[in-house]
């Protein structure tokens, strides 16, 4: 039975030792970040750094530039005097989305950008962090913009970090070879799932989100915009399962006809499936009668106690009611978080795969966070109340607010740092390279 | 001054004279009904009626067939022993999308479908009206599930009325001779919009939806299963504008630049109107510094006191966020709609165009019924608790819950007895062929 | 066995009876085609004349319009004083591909011209055919250019009265209904096809091409600008088959596996019957282990004996090296042609598709003019020093001598008097709408 | 003035000093060419190897390992006893288009093939040149079918070459940054270009094509199977250009509104530059009203008198068109280069772009040999009595006799010993990024 490691792998330690992650300063948090961003890149070589499989997905060294073009643009160019571009070709090359900031590649030609160099994207970065340097060398007030905008580029480099390891199982995944990010020793056989077990939660007013906008620099409360503002929210008695959706429950539905049934589908998935000819998770494949799954470690066999992953929200959705279930609220799964740890196999943990739940603690959901974020049943749409910000980073998050799907509490990819109860993350819905699955729920009493 | 007519035009009045649509019979509705399809057929010509302008479009022949391929598939075919198909060859010809009816004339491809002639499709929709007569005949109970079926295919006749003429606009404009569906005089000018009021909402739990699902043949009570059920729904302080976004309001977006800077936009949005050239509302065209609008009575010049229509959900929303404002949810709609009675520019009414609001009556919103669809902010999703149907009728509206938007109101196409403060319609965000436009909301207090 | 039809059909006839099409004036000529295309529309609905299949192919009512545009554009326009255009709008409708006579309706959507009705297009032609009165009441010398374009004006009618053909095929073809554009009795078992026997002929300089360019009008000299200028080529000792490829032959070839093995193709075309998953020729389709066939009779099953019908050239080319043969040339075929008299299954005949072919006449080649059009092993080229014609009619034939390939010999919807051995037709390697089919060659002692 | 360099770049030094490519042995000519392959990728990144700028070129890393493959799968796995493959899953990998040869990489996602790494490579190439040798010191019959294919694989290498270079600059255009593959100092103006003068041939049977094909092996004879066989010819008289099209005149067409008027273009070159946007040939850019190129030296500005380069067939026909002239056939073409030495512009001078012709020598056509492929307007199709050969090798030319177009005489980048008067390339005719340009011709005494 594959077990969670009991060690860190290497590059998920920070670079300095003791002091918890939680009680760091921001200047040392924003270095132990970066550094993590690099070791991840650590086992690639130039080539794996450069190619985009997907247009979903971007080449490794393109995240390595544009985090750093996020703190140059955004931080180092407002607040730090006398500060110069690197290189001002590379506003064009690294903004990924921004209007506001100009012009840009296109997003499904990164893989074209084999210059700017791996060599030079590093001077790149360093530059950039010798400029920070400066900048926290001349003093920053905690509340101050510019110290607000370091937090949210440490959060965006967090990001990327989850980005780097999925882009880059996207590309292996289409490479003929199935080569492996990282070499793994054969496991042992995994054992059946256990039985799931559902936990009740009675309806009412909930308190959902954030209110840490105001002041979220220089302290763990930092949220995104669209977790704000804090607010009421109804929800309906409900029941969710205690543990995610597995592979062998997968299979069980694969078996009983579930990708050739319209009756379990949306439209919308319906017609996806038949396009695409999906008749499995995203990197399954069917070998000589066995399903194998790539994965970051290359082509394994399928665990069957493990969650199931690489699931589009049209998958997740027919399992579910294939299941005689749904997908939980974006609100119910909050109010079921907030009573939990943020705890769980997360980028730290190093397994960089979701792993089957551990021992089961009568009457708490497990696998809340991290293993796979959840598709819940939610639009991502804004709260009630909610104002965009202006200018860049009002189009961090509010202009995607459009037929995406909501996703909630982290995956094995996710820094521990990084999620909490109220995180939303979004995909549209046939997306699938994300680490993503699902866990149940259903209604009571009716 | 635009004012409302006074007179229904022909097509629209009931065949039979006295007795309201309310108090008829289902018997007497379903003729109805069915007299006045013909009725909205009668002005096109048989090419017209077999052309497809655009995928979402379809033919008013094929609007002649389907609404009685409906009827004969699942009332006929089950409910009237020894009934003969007209033709089992039609079952693929004009089955819209329910994959448990079989296979099907792909949908871009309807207006290939020349054949069975326009002859030969009233004849079939005669056939279907006799055989409906023999059941009529043959006694019904109430509550059957032949009743209940034969009120879900007048409701859905009444949905293809719309069709009808959203659906023979979209041809005509996509003619190069621009042709009217009806002639109609010059009409005097039209004075600029009056100012626009705010009516102010306390939050709260509301109830919102229709309990009609269990008994709603034979009544007024009809609802559409994805209205149900009725539930508790909270919301929160909220002001709403007493009257639509007018095409005024509409050309000083335009002016002010709004197509232009993607500041006012979502991301899928700005990617639309760039990818598709838009500069304005669908129909709209500038000739020689004037801009007309393609209309039912061909190239007229704007009414800038009607309201804005043929808008997709992303330039409603863009349109919002430029005047400082939003849409309003669905359940802000609704809590405002069950204040007000059902009436408006409806279908009965005969205009076929949104017409500039009535004189103000204090405090009440105007243009909530009729006009055009309002798109809300909300994404097109199940209530709490909502059960799909089992079969081809679960089809009918719950395997669209995905990445559409909810507008409400119905509009100057819609029949006057098929609209109701709790009615969902929904569209693809991209969408601009229907009778849609807007209604802006704000939030109280922040 | 299948035989040709002793009476021709009525819409073959020419309006006035004795005098053969050979010695009548161009103004007997000119009425007589015009009445054979309407003819040809009268066992068409309304309906069946608006609608368009695929994108090569136009509506019935288009052809009627675009084949009176052409005399209008181009002939009454100049050459009748005052005479006034049936509507300035229907240029933009009707205009073809003719850059130099200004913007016009995009080819795909043909078939959204729902309007102009049929009505006032049979109103059009009347309108046209009595200016053409005029002009010709004006007197009219025989070499004028207003002659010249008469004349080009009723070769290109005959085009389209093919096309008619052809299109309808397609739109019924594409219908499920798959109706017949005429009725016909069944018919009694067709006898397999004879052997074929190879006809040789002597290399050497040859004299291909027509010099009618200058002098065509009024008699029977016409050809068509990519016929010139009449010149010398050179072409190899070579055999060529005594009758054109049969159905049986390509039975045959599909159950060797041709369509399945990539040794037999063209690049391109392997890429395109992957891509769209041909099989079979064009409107074959295999039915409980039977093969049919769609005709203009409706579904037929396929007669042995008869000419294989509705193949692409890339199928043609992998059919002959199959068959370890190859297409002949263009010079070949011509240089055969040049040896044999204008007869065959033309439109004439009335038999609507290709016949197997009559008995043997030794050592000369058969169904050379008729049945199928000729795929020859030709790229569409300018004969050597061709000069292109000024203005929009150096559009008719120029314009197109790119990657498309010849064809010879007419088919079976070729009016007679339109065919000729100089004659070059051409198409695109992928299209199969038309009737086009293939006679082998082979190179001589090597 | 540009002028012709007097000394070779390193890259296009042969390894070996002395003896003349015409008269080293086979093997040594392969260990040059192999060698000077890596000269050529040597200024690049690993990064720049690995991309795909468009579907046409390919990643300099896969040429570098398909160049293997060739011999390993067509001469080592064949004619090598006990050969091992260096790793069975290359076949896939670096499979171009040979359906003989099995399943392979889609050619469009050759980018993705960051694994295996350029380290990987470089040891298969080592691993193939090795087992060459072997073979080689196992003595190899001059006329074995081995040593045909040696020779098929060092021109196949060679062809090779010159992709890399018009393959990295595909890539190197596309990038923002416009990196250079070599740098280079400025250069002095350019003078404007000499008169064109016209040289007359008279027409005749020409003798065209080579008969090589039987005994291409250890000597200077080799041809591919499309250059055979040697046949008889019929030319026309005609006149063809001294030099070729430059740049000077270029600009004079765009000034002259020549990609603007329909009335130069082919059908299918009017569609395309409409779709594509171009208004000038590939690479070329203004910026602040000066137009530059890119090229392998970067962005630099237009050489008046240099060839232009980078033109579709199509633009060369319009070109060529509004020049009042025409391209030359092939035929006409390989007459006139016959009667000239096989000298010029080549890879091997390193200028690695067009240039100025040189001095005229009365009489001769200059630049036929190297600077630009020139496009004829010749289809490319088999020549009379051409047999394609068995298996694998058929499909290195013959399967693309279909809707593509001769260009003859080599480029810049064209290796010395690879090119001959009876060579013929061949393009689609909207493809730009080899080095192509055009020289007019024109008819005579018509």
């Amino acid at each position: 039975m594959a077990t969670r490691p009991m060690a860190r792998t290497d590059f998920a330690s920070p670079p300095h030792g003791d002091p918890p992650l939680e009680t760091e300063t921001l200047r040392a948090r924003l270095a132990a970040t970066r550094a993590r961003t690099l070791a991840l890149a650590a086992p690639l070589g130039p080539e794996d750094m450069a190619a985009q499989a997907i247009e979903e997905a971007s080449p490794t060294k393109w995240h390595l530039a544009h985090t750093s073009w996020f703190f140059e643009t955004f931080v180092l160019a407002r607040f730090l005097p006398g500060y110069r571009l690197f290189d001002p070709a590379f506003g064009y090359c690294f903004n990924s989305y921004y209007e506001s900031a100009g012009a840009r590649q296109p997003r499904p030609r990164r893989g074209l950008l084999s210059q700017p160099s791996l060599e030079r994207v590093m001077a790149y970065r360093r530059h950039v962090e010798e400029a920070l340097e400066q900048l926290f060398d001349s003093g920053l007030a905690p509340q101050s913009e510019a110290a607000r905008l370091l937090e949210l580029g440490l959060q965006h480099e967090q990001q990327h970090q989850e980005l780097i390891l999925s882009d880059i199982l996207a590309l292996f995944a289409a490479n003929p070879l199935r080569p492996a990010y990282r070499a793994a020793p054969p496991r042992g056989l995994c054992g059946p799932p256990e039985p799931l077990r559902w936990i009740g939660y009675a309806g009412g007013i909930v308190r959902i989100g954030s209110d840490a906008d105001d002041h979220f620099a220089f302290d763990r409360d930092f949220a995104f915009d669209n977790e704000t503002p804090r607010h009421d929210a109804l929800i309906h008695p409900f029941e969710i399962a205690d543990r995610l959706v597995t592979n062998a429950e997968w299979l069980e539905f694969i078996e009983d006809g579930g990708y050739g049934d319209p009756a379990f589908w949306l439209f919308d998935g319906w017609t996806t499936i038949q396009r695409e000819g999906w008749e499995a998770p995203a990197y399954w494949e069917r070998r000589g009668g066995l399903w194998l799954a790539m994965t970051l470690e290359g082509l394994r066999p399928l665990e069957p106690a493990a969650p199931v992953v690489h699931v589009s929200f049209y998958e997740a959705d027919a399992f579910a009611r294939w299941a005689g279930a749904r997908l939980p609220t974006e609100f119910e799964w909050e109010t079921v978080a907030q009573q939990e740890p943020v705890a769980g196999n997360l980028l730290e943990d190093g397994a960089l795969r979701p792993l089957p739940p551990a021992e089961t603690f009568q009457g708490h959901a497990r696998q809340l966070f991290g293993d796979v974020w959840e598709w819940t049943g939610n639009a991502y749409l804004p709260y009630p109340a909610y104002r965009r910000p202006a200018g860049a980073i009002g189009e961090y998050n509010a202009k995607f607010m459009c037929d995406q799907h909501v996703l909630r509490g982290g995956c094995c990819a996710t820094p521990q740092s990084h999620i909490r109860a109220s995180y939303r993350n979004f995909l549209y819905a046939r997306q699938r390279w994300l680490f993503a699955g699902l866990r149940l729920a259903r209604d009571v009493g009716r």
